[in-house]
């Protein structure tokens, strides 16, 4: 059977989204709505995609009672909202990351979630990709010792991308690129408590972080060194550094390869000629299909990314914030 | 004329420095003496090197007349104390880094240095690899813009190696790879003062450190992200990130090759057979010959490295090692 989705905003993230859903069975997943906050949005994105239905206002995918799952890629402040109201609805939800602007609305979506039943997952793609499994499994082996140190880099010149400058629109590197260099070494380092955090970061003239730079320590004598910028490209390359040998994970947000001291393990993407807006989207299909998946077997949360690693990515989100000098009208 | 060397201490590092010399034309650089605490050490040394003169006790270097220069390779805690000895016997000192213990020393060595008109340089070979000279003009011309971060991280396993891990043989990565670490990020910066200084890092038993990482905050909102280990191998691997560019500096600590958007950058060490301690030993002859050029030319210090910069490297040692908790007895 189906998993019929409703698409909430028609912007670019959707888009990709919607396009990777194409490349799957119709079998397997239909996108039965979309709704954006203007009718003619909603419309342009339903004609282009073959959607049939096309709402203004996100209320309308809550409401409809074909939709089973939402798909929120609205902007980060509105995240909280739209996914309470899908989940008061009755409706399962996957929502982009951020899932939340702080921890304190992401235990709350939690608790919803978990109060109706419903299946709430943060769209953090990475954790689907068929080599994050084969990279948990090589961490499991032991094969390069025990891991002592994650680097990781991640930036890009968006000094023109209004959304991530603007405090309104819930912009900056922590909420938008932080979250993926925190969910790698969430991921390597098993989700333990870190002991301590130092950070730099400088703000933009809206008062939001535009670089960082941050150095984690946990029990074992264990070191994350994380870097975001929105100020250029940086290597964007994850670093794991073991007692018996590295792993180098380049693109390590959307990884169809990694290289240990033996071999680089290779993942080819799905085929499409299909165009997107972001590197390696049509690797949001293996998000979609492990949505499915866990809803199939009647889960609540995934298991490559369970509720508890993202209340705990809202934990690190914050504490970088409160080190750096950034608050959002949704901290206070 | 040839530039007479007596060689203090008959260990790795001075067997290593005295074979790159060999490499060198004899009319230009010969080794004349060397010292170290027991005369049979000595004796092996000059006899496996050819060396006319072998002593008991390092003051015999700085009462020879037939040496220009002191090539000072003890173990750390010695080099504050027979760097000065030879400064004031008139010799004038090639000494291996860190130069001292800690700032004050520094000071006090360059101040006799610049009080005796004698030629002093703290053995940061690095900084004479002609790759380095082009690293230089690559960053002047500004071809990668303006540069926001270096990260860099020099680990290896080296648990086992006493003089690392022992206060009382100076040990530490503070004073024995992070040095190479601030000098490459100095170098970037241009010597820049720090603007602010986090770092975390863990002591052994004997309470010298075992790991560092630190971040360095620069005027321009310009990051220096440092990691040492003595716990296993690191990626041992620069990279400097401009807003138009980034340029990755593998073997960053005796440079041969680095990468920058255009293209690879190559340097090909002296060709030779022989068998050296070090990774690219071979590398030394490159300080030996702008020593001599120094030398020649008048100069008391070097442009490649100046007596201002080895002052703030050992500064920045010093803010470290406050930081992570290492105390020296030099130190009180």
């Amino acid at each position: 059977m189906a998993l019929r989705w409703g698409i909430v905003s028609a912007g670019k993230i959707c888009h990709d989204f919607v396009t990777a859903l194409q490349t799957l069975p119709k079998s397997e997943h239909q996108v039965v709505a979309v709704a954006a906050r203007a009718l003619p949005s909603a419309q342009n994105f339903a004609q282009s995609h073959g959607i049939p239905k096309a709402y203004e206002g996100y209320i309308k995918i809550a409401e409809d009672k074909d939709v089973d799952i939402a798909y929120v890629g609205t902007l980060n402040p509105q995240h909280f909202e739209v996914a309470k109201m899908m989940l008061e609805h009755g409706k399962h939800v996957l929502c982009e990351k951020p899932l939340t602007m702080n921890e304190r609305q992401t235990r709350a979506l939690v608790d919803i979630a978990k109060r109706k039943n419903l299946f709430l997952m943060e769209a953090i793609w990475s954790r689907c990709f068929p080599a994050y499994q084969e990279l948990r499994k090589v961490l499991e082996s032991g094969s390069i010792g025990d891991v002592l140190q994650v680097n990781a880099s991640f930036g890009f010149n968006l000094l023109n991308v209004e959304r991530l400058r603007s405090k309104e629109l819930g912009g900056g590197t922590i909420l938008d690129l932080c979250v993926y260099v925190l969910q790698f070494q969430q991921l390597v380092f098993k989700g333990a408590t870190p002991t301590k955090v130092l950070a730099v970061g400088g703000l933009n003239s809206e008062g939001t972080d535009d670089y960082t730079s941050s150095l984690w320590t946990y029990p074992g004598d264990k070191v994350a060194n994380l870097t975001t910028s929105a100020k250029a490209q940086y290597p964007n390359e994850a670093v794991i550094v073991g007692t018996k040998g590295i792993i180098r994970v380049p693109d390590f947000w959307c990884c169809t390869e990694f290289i240990t001291p033996e071999r680089t393990h290779r993942f080819e993407l799905p085929k499409t000629d299909i165009h997107f807006n972001f590197h390696k989207s049509v690797g949001l299909s293996y998000e979609a299909q492990h949505v499915r998946e866990c809803i199939k077997a009647g889960k609540t949360e995934s298991p490559y990314l369970t509720h508890a690693e993202s209340i705990q990515l809202a934990q690190h989100m914050d504490t970088l914030q409160k080190l750096v000098g950034v608050v959002f009208p949704a901290d206070n």
